[in-house]
């Protein structure tokens, strides 16, 4: 077994976000579905931006969001995604290498633009997003670099990743990689209507091995597992997987395993502004704790500091360093 | 004298800022002078950016934020500036627009891209620009349409509009037209490096009366009459303009005219983010209400409100209605 050189390696749907506060009439008058994301193509993406007040950009796609989080944090960090070679994936890859990660997917030259998700902040802080893929549509098995893979502890997919048309051969092929060379494979399972269009396929990757351990808020678990009672969905998930990680906002998070489950707390908050990156920023806490082989509750401590963090401002990216953050709440980096 | 379609018109340099959160150390490494606006070139663009950190994106320039936050009050207004016809600059568009800003300057087809100013914010919420004016650098008189300059009942400048070489010329075309049209014109002095760049030339506007009104924070007012007293240059200032407005910072503000002296104090923040936009804004609601004819005292209280809005979060546009902001306040707007 090689050394390892990236203690978290992500995969996922390169979007830079476009992100403006605004009421619930204006997803009434969209038909937007409130805390969900939906896939759009151009033209709805060119009707919703028309009609959104004037907007915050900062980098974001998920998996890139939970990466930035553990390179913040101080690990080793890398991530795949695909963008194009326009002015907006140059402010893209400038935000994911400056975080100290390193991103070496090849920039697409021609096809569609860099993605975008045109996110919708209303009063409460929750976030309803509309995703252009873009040239995110585009990341295949050819951006999967084998010994890149093979050099991380953990790799990280998003279960966004099924919805471009090619991405999900570069998820199985990358998971295929880890695997090979003895490492964990971790999924996040999104949102919960991504999971209603994949339900099936992610159970698979749950029970044939594929992945080892799985991300998931509530009413994702809910619906993976078309059930309203908690206990009995969280009781599936520990059949179903080494390793499951379920968040459940304010009541913050429980972990189980075929032989343990423990909670951790959410971590005080003074004002939610926006919830966009929150699940994302966890799974960096908690991944970054596990690759230094944290107890599951201090894992869960820390990803509940980076939740809180990123809740607070707008955007899902940190605007402190983590390391330093967890450092005066004296938490162990 | 036509009907005033716009209460104030704003003429400036369109700036898309890229913020980032950074330490002193950071402006000591690149020679940076804190506080300060440096004009730099692509390739100094290049190496600062290359060396920042994960960074936020808000649309910028100095008399765009003030004329956002005046359509962001209630009022009818309109900005002339230059953007090249690239991503940022559709962004750069969107913004104002989106603010319900009138906004007609033609995009450039060729030449430099859109302009960005790389800001570094610092732990006390300081806020240090380093400017790439690109396609601002070819606003020209041409950009100045008559009739949508007639129709602004008070045409707002800014003094950084001194240096791209063409931008004075549509400077003194602009105020030329407002007095023929018996409008107001008014100019804020922008920096005191600017100031200490186009001293001569910005006592000759406010002497020969190309400029009616003219604002300044303290350190603008000390270069502009190269005095560290600050009542011998209030006191310069009255003479030699018909409305000065000079801002304090937490001080609050104090406006002078020959016949008249008032003072409003600064709006409570909780906790000062970034300072980037406290001018501009402030100058948005102090126009506001002249516009609406209000008394100079509350002039300053709206301008107050609005600073003290934009100095709590990054970037320099409002990220709430400053109307809803101020009638929550029981301010008249």
């Amino acid at each position: 077994m090689a050394d390892v050189k990236y203690d978290v390696l992500g995969i996922g749907n390169a979007l830079f976000d476009v992100l403006v506060r605004t009421d619930e009439a204006f997803l009434a008058r969209h038909g937007m579905t409130k805390g969900g994301m939906s896939l759009i193509d151009e033209a709805r993406a060119a009707a919703i931006y028309k009609d959104m007040g004037p907007a915050t950009e900062v980098s974001g796609g998920s998996a890139a969001n939970t990466i930035v989080g553990i390179g913040s944090l101080g690990a080793h960090a890398a991530y795949v995604g695909k963008v194009k070679d326009d002015q907006i994936g140059k402010l893209y890859v400038h935000d994911i290498r400056a975080a100290g990660v390193a991103f070496n997917t090849p920039a697409a030259k021609h096809g569609p633009a860099t993605g975008c998700s045109y996110i919708l902040v209303t009063g409460d802080g929750e976030r309803t997003m509309n995703t252009y893929l873009g040239a995110a549509q585009d990341l295949s098995p050819a951006d999967i670099d084998p010994a890149e893979i093979a050099s991380a502890g953990i790799v990280y997919l998003e279960g966004y990743l099924w919805d471009p048309k090619n991405a999900k051969d570069a998820f199985v092929k990358a998971a295929k990689i880890a695997h090979d060379a003895k490492r964990k494979v971790a999924l996040t399972l999104s949102d919960s209507f991504c999971v209603d269009r994949y339900r099936d396929e992610f159970l698979s990757l749950m029970r044939d091995g594929t992945v080892d351990i799985v991300f998931a808020n509530e009413s994702e678990l809910h619906s993976l597992y078309m059930t309203s009672d908690f206990d009995t969905a969280l009781k599936q998930l520990r059949n179903d997987v080494n390793l499951g990680v379920v968040t459940r906002s304010e009541k913050g998070c429980v972990v189980v395993s075929p032989g343990d489950a423990v909670a951790a707390p959410a971590f005080p908050v003074r004002q939610v502004v926006d919830t966009t990156g929150a699940g994302d920023l966890f799974a960096a806490g908690f991944l970054f704790g596990l690759a230094r082989n944290l107890a599951y509750k201090q894992c869960g401590e820390l990803g509940a500091l980076a939740a809180a963090e990123v809740i607070q401002h707008i955007g899902a990216r940190p605007q402190v360093s983590l390391k330093e953050l967890a450092q005066q709440r004296g938490l162990t980096v």
